[in-house]
């Protein structure tokens, strides 16, 4: 079972995560492959919208469904639920967790929890290590959780193809058909005269060379002397083969992802030594850790529509457009704009006259600027940064496994929270050494556990929890359970808890 | 007393706050003047920091007073309070009362409410018919609550001169060096032979002609040729003076406000007689109504800097500005923009690279134009209107004459709010017949009757009062009494009191 951590003592999932049932594998998939989904981030390119614990991947940008939902539904087209692992880092293991056990619940068990994002090539590595001691001659399919892509067929059709190229010893990446001078890729020249494989129109080409972020210039000679593609960053190899290379390239990574598996699978597995040691690892993506250097790199140039909507710039060429070519999303009056990208929410929001401009509108921040500029707000985020500003790290919002709270008001000596509480979750039993809380149902039914006594609330009644008293909140019901809490005291922040049980595997004292 | 309105029965106010005391005014100041502030204003224009219930003249878009504030305060550099009269509608009568008496608490005594704003032309024909009364010599100095004025002294001066003109039996005007070939305002065309009068570089003339509104063209020739000034809405007259030729141009409206006035001074003076015949007075300037009409306008160029702030481009000339040319108020994190208004509060607002933008936020609705097209934020307010918008109406914020409430949250069934009850104030005694209210007190303290109870709360102390149940919150002490309410029902609507006793004069049931 996975295990959903938002405090100190975290681990890197070892044994049981690999024990899911192998049995679901349907016929005409390939019982070696394994999926790994990529679901760090940052939260930054598309603050504010996205936020440090709230990153691109668990937004619906595009359409009703996440990022990360879309890509685990795509993934579900190729391999087995039972296959499927995702990875994910500490501080946003909830949250990715919650958003995808709504919809498989079954995915609980094969959530990947990183101490903390170090890049693709550790995680790449970690779970290579592990997963062939499983299966030996394991394939894995890496799929970042935020990218997009039209036409799940043709991705399955590719997917098919890289499984086979892989089987026979290749680091297979599908290559994208660049649509514009674009320096933010990576671009791979293949060596046409070297085909491996075909399959009806889709073929395998050993790479010729791999171009990393290449200046304007030499991006648009590429996309006019054609034959280049853009990396996508969907990779697939035999585990043994990435290992193999990775022992050739990067020694020194491996031997201590070793020894973090060595630690986690002794007695000894949750310890600090896992945090620290995995703390040190070199952030690094497995682009330049292998890929660039490797002589085993294949490419698979795929037809399908694929963006890594790397800005708010970039959601205009691929989210559906009014007349105008605004990509228009909430509650916004509009009087003429143009080629906007235009996201808001419940705020109101009124444009008028912008042309190739970014708005982005949430409860606690917005953002302004032309498209061209869309990149930058990686610098507004540094400056919050600094700044220690709560708006780059979280919403006003804020997820929990058990549902999620939203910070009404605040002021001096008090703090108006709603909580919403899923059915059938359960708080921790905690208590706060600085502030009372006082409650008020104002949606569904609420089990409370106040100190010693277990009592029932409804709709309309309250209740005052006093600084040092256990409590616990439960919603027995089928329904959302809405509480309204005003916490009062000298200090009124998160980390003034005693948790004393948790259903969520969260840290309690002893 | 000036009586406080949103209720039903309003009153154009006749007698009493003409008792006021005239034996302040000062051995210098001219002892027949008097001042009546224009405090109507529609809210539309500085939209979303300006509401219909919040219009420009009660917003600090400079400096850290009001509008009005620093209106009266100029005002009083020419004529004693007591003979200051401020004239605004019913529905902002609440909230300029509120504000000015914060600063001087005798004002209170000389608003006048009128039943709905209909431009000046009524309103200054109501103040003329019952000055003259008082006064047979009385000379009355307009002036618009919500203009901008750099220059008390040069202000006091050109007053000074006005009141001698119209001591003489003209309608004079302050004319303002224009300094932009603008489209929104009046021209006027002074005849400089026919000079009237003069004191030290100041001198006033008769006025040749009027030119409304013109195109661009006719604009920038006006000020290519120079002699045109700009109207600025000040004026100076004697009483007796404009209802001679208010008989003489708009003899209808004359009459009807007599009706009105004879109306109010017989006992059946608080009636819906007097608010219908408000309501159907035309809708119209001062301007339009005599001054382009008389023979008697009279003109004084003035060298004060003056500003109608007509629009969120026109702050960006007034206001103080960054290196950048940028006008930046509140929580607004800025890369590289340029000539913009970023008018922020607490909410966060990024901006990266606007150049000649508009950018207001507020805590529930955002705007952003570039600076041309600023005026056009009449059209958003009318397609707000048409979706019958609370964010055209009012803030999230509502003041009322005992302080003001803020709506945080909204959900099925259930409202939340902040009250903030200024010292000493009380609110009106009351029930509900759809919903119930749980209060739990979070600053200061309560003095609060519950039916037949009369209790007290401090910080922390929570209360219920069920559907039905009379009730009233007041404070007793000298600092601000804060109060969370939950708000349960079925209906949540404002309209859902009943009043039963209230200290500011609104409505009460019998």
């Amino acid at each position: 079972m996975a295990t959903m951590l938002a405090n100190k003592y975290v681990v890197v999932h070892s044994k049981n995560i690999w024990d899911a049932d192998l049995l679901g594998a349907q016929m005409k998939m390939n019982s070696h492959l394994h999926a790994i989904i990529l679901a760090g981030g940052s939260g930054t390119r598309f603050w504010p919208l996205s936020r440090e614990l709230y990153p691109k991947q668990l937004l619906r940008i595009l359409g009703d469904q996440t990022l990360i939902h879309q890509t685990l539904k795509r993934t579900l087209s190729c391999v087995p639920i039972s296959r499927v692992f995702v990875v994910t880092n500490r501080s946003q293991a909830d949250i990715v967790t919650l958003q995808l056990r709504e919809w498989k619940r079954d995915i609980q068990k094969n959530i990947i929890v990183e101490p903390e994002g170090r890049n693709t090539a550790p995680a790449i590595a970690m779970a290579a290590m592990k997963l062939v001691v499983r299966d030996p001659a394991a394939v894995m399919l890496i799929v970042p959780a935020d990218h997009v892509i039209k036409g799940t067929r043709k991705f399955a059709e590719a997917v098919n193809l890289g499984t086979k190229l892989a089987g026979d010893g290749h680091l297979v990446t599908l290559g994208v058909n660049p649509t514009a001078p674009e320096t933010g890729y990576g671009y791979i020249k293949p060596n046409m005269r070297n085909q491996l494989e075909a399959q009806g129109a889709l073929k395998g080409y050993r790479v010729r060379r791999f171009i990393e972020k290449p200046d304007v210039a030499k991006a648009r000679a590429m996309l006019r002397s054609g034959g280049y593609f853009w990396n996508s960053g969907i990779f697939l190899w035999k585990a043994s083969t990435i290992l193999d290379e990775l022992a050739l390239y990067q020694p020194k990574l491996l031997r201590d992802i070793k020894k973090i598996c060595r630690l986690q699978n002794s007695s000894a597995g949750l310890n600090d030594n896992v945090m620290k040691m995995y703390g040190r690892l070199p952030s690094m993506p497995i682009d330049t850790a292998v890929m660039e250097q490797t002589s085993k790199a294949a490419v698979v140039p795929v037809s399908f529509v694929w963006s890594d909507i790397g800005s708010w710039s970039s959601v205009g060429d691929i989210a559906s457009k009014t007349k105008a070519g605004n990509v228009v999303n909430g509650n916004v009056v509009d009087l003429g704009s143009e080629n906007s990208v235009l996201f808001g929410n419940h705020r109101l929001v009124a444009t008028i006259g912008l042309k190739d401009m970014v708005l982005v509108d949430t409860p606690d921040a917005t953002l302004v600027c032309p498209k061209s500029r869309a990149q930058d707000v990686k610098e507004v985020v540094s400056i919050l940064k600094k700044r220690n500003a709560r708006e780059r790290l979280e919403h006003q919002t804020v997820f929990r496994p058990w549902g999620s709270y939203t910070t009404l008001d605040s002021g001096g000596g008090y703090k108006v929270k709603r909580l919403t509480v899923h059915p059938g979750a359960k708080l921790s039993l905690q208590r706060h050494r600085e502030r009372q809380e006082h409650w008020v149902v104002v949606r569904g039914k609420a089990k409370v556990t106040r100190g010693e006594q277990c009592l029932e609330l409804t709709v309309g009644q309250s209740l005052d929890i006093p600084k040092e008293m256990n409590h616990r909140i439960e919603n027995p019901c089928s329904e959302i359970l809405e509480i309204i809490e005003v916490q009062q005291g000298p200090y009124l922040g998160e980390d003034d808890i005693v948790r004393l049980q948790d259903m969520y595997g969260r840290e309690v004292c002893s």
